[in-house]
């Protein structure tokens, strides 16, 4: 079947479901997608899985968050301890959960669950220097894509762990978009005015270390988080073996910028869960025309904004499955 | 304890949580409400049942719907054999269902699930007497109120099924509020112009039948619907139980509406699940200073919506009592 005829079919299947027309708006929308991805109007989305990538940021020696460092390693013991919100939220919406240690500060953490692809204890800082050679930055993106690859799943979710990877996400998008830096950069996970002064500053002059927008090989070894570049290049092979991808909020997004600027060939996979309280994510969506799922005043991270789309993407494709048609139920049609 | 302290002690314990202090947005609103609501720090939310209320109207037969009448017996029987989108979100969500007779016009349905509530074979046509006498009214008050008493679950979700019940949410919701009945009528399931032009001038003169702002049971006499009244008294019981109430679309909004115009103190229990996209729901939302949690411009009805907000309540609940503390995590605070 040609690509015209199987979107035909897809919205005559959504459109025949007993129900008004249009009614039940973006799950409908959603539900088409999913089916155009998978190639059929019986599109199954059963199983879905939260990978979180943790990785350390050299910026963070810069002063730009408002935890220490540190914090990233206890939350990667939080995350396989089940203690964190992403662990409850995996558990509410039935979705599995595993993470990797994409390059993590201090000691290797040894534990049976704790997937290794480290690339480092964190990156170089980037104000003085390239975060990572050209030649990890490839590594991280097939490490990623291996891990996608890997995963058996329908669907998934991608969330991050990094101290200061805001700031690492907003400059990469920036170098990647030509956004203004100013309109990216936000309080992260809770700076106050004069932290939030003296981040602009930092990223501005990193930012002017290697003048203009980049293309995406040179963006992300210049300014590029393991986490980011990793969940980029699981992204990209999620999409191009046709699974959704749940891309949860400000630096997932970046990461899907990235994904995005190495092959615009994921666009169809793409499913943006919900809408950021960090302050350039507003931006970062426009600039892609994306519009989430979902606006909750969230910006933890860790894919807990994924986490909470899945039910949704769920129901979009048993909505073309498992609802009766007008003519199954007997039901009369409308005069509109 | 009085509620001060309740109101601190659920404060803390959400601020202690393994996230940075707000980061988790509406989710930990939510949490705090429900908490609030169950008078302790540990709230449980693990079952949620819909009930949906089907109804026929007698404004139906003055041509205010897209639709035939005769489609809300045909999707009752829809709804128990399991084919609607209702049935479907249901099982996607892990919610129970249910579905009552309230007065749907045609024989009554021999169904062992159907709940018999008759009121009626549909309300009378509102354009020319009462929908129905303040005996009826008050007695299809309280067979909500018991059917919400008998319901075994934390959360109770409504929906509803009745061709023509945009037209009698939005005269009720008018006489109620005083809100300009232009501002709440839309087109339903789908009226074109001239539809929608009719709607309007044969709803301005059943509103002017009886003139000006009428109170609540007066309203519901003149012109509610009995899955509507019905609805409003499950929600006042569920309230006054102390459980949570998840308003769905502008019908359930205005069953919520004379829920409390009948008793401001079911406020606390209720959460407002999603905008519709019928075109009275905003006004009728900002008029109650409700925010709900999904907007995904559905207006299907049925309890759709409510539904799918039925996760993120469970995990907000599950937020407060299966997250690490950081304490316990043993992780570094933030600066901020």
């Amino acid at each position: 079947m040609d690509i015209a005829a199987l979107h035909e079919r897809i919205r005559q299947t959504i459109d025949t479901r007993t129900k008004p027309p249009g009614s039940l708006g973006r799950i409908e929308a959603l539900a088409a997608q999913i089916a155009a991805l998978q190639g059929t109007t019986a599109p199954s989305m059963t199983r879905c899985t939260l990978t979180i990538f943790a990785a350390d940021h050299g910026i963070a020696h810069s002063g730009v968050s408002a935890f220490p460092q540190a914090v990233t390693q206890q939350m990667v013991r939080n995350f396989l301890a089940g203690g964190a919100a992403a662990n409850v939220f995996a558990r509410t919406v039935g979705a599995a959960l595993q993470v990797v240690d994409a390059g993590v500060a201090g000691a290797p953490i040894a534990h049976p669950q704790l997937i290794d692809q480290r690339m480092g204890a964190g990156t170089a800082n980037f104000l003085e220097e390239p975060a990572m050679s050209d030649a990890t930055a490839a590594r991280a993106l097939e490490a990623g894509a291996e891990i996608a690859r890997a995963a058996a799943c329908d669907a998934l979710a991608f969330g991050e762990m990094g101290i200061a990877n805001t700031a690492t996400a907003a400059i990469l998008a920036h170098k990647l978009t030509g956004l203004p830096l100013e309109e990216l950069v936000g309080r992260g996970t809770g700076l106050d005015d004069a932290g939030l002064a003296h981040k602009r500053e930092i990223l501005q002059r990193a930012a002017d270390r290697v003048p203009g927008t980049l293309p995406p090989n040179r963006a992300m070894a210049e300014y590029g988080g393991f986490e980011i570049v990793m969940m980029a290049g699981a992204m990209g092979a999620a999409a191009r073996g046709g699974r959704v991808v749940l891309v949860d909020g400000f630096i997932a997004t970046a990461a899907a910028a990235l994904a995005l600027a190495l092959d615009e060939g994921v666009r169809p996979a793409l499913v943006f869960a919900h809408r950021s309280a960090e302050a350039g994510h507003g931006a970062l969506l426009d600039w892609l025309q994306a519009r989430p799922l979902l606006d909750l005043d969230m910006r933890l991270g860790e894919g807990t904004g994924a986490l909470l789309a899945w039910p949704l993407v769920q129901a979009a494709a048993r909505m073309m499955t498992d609802m009766a048609s007008f003519a199954d139920a007997g039901i009369s049609g409308g005069a509109a």
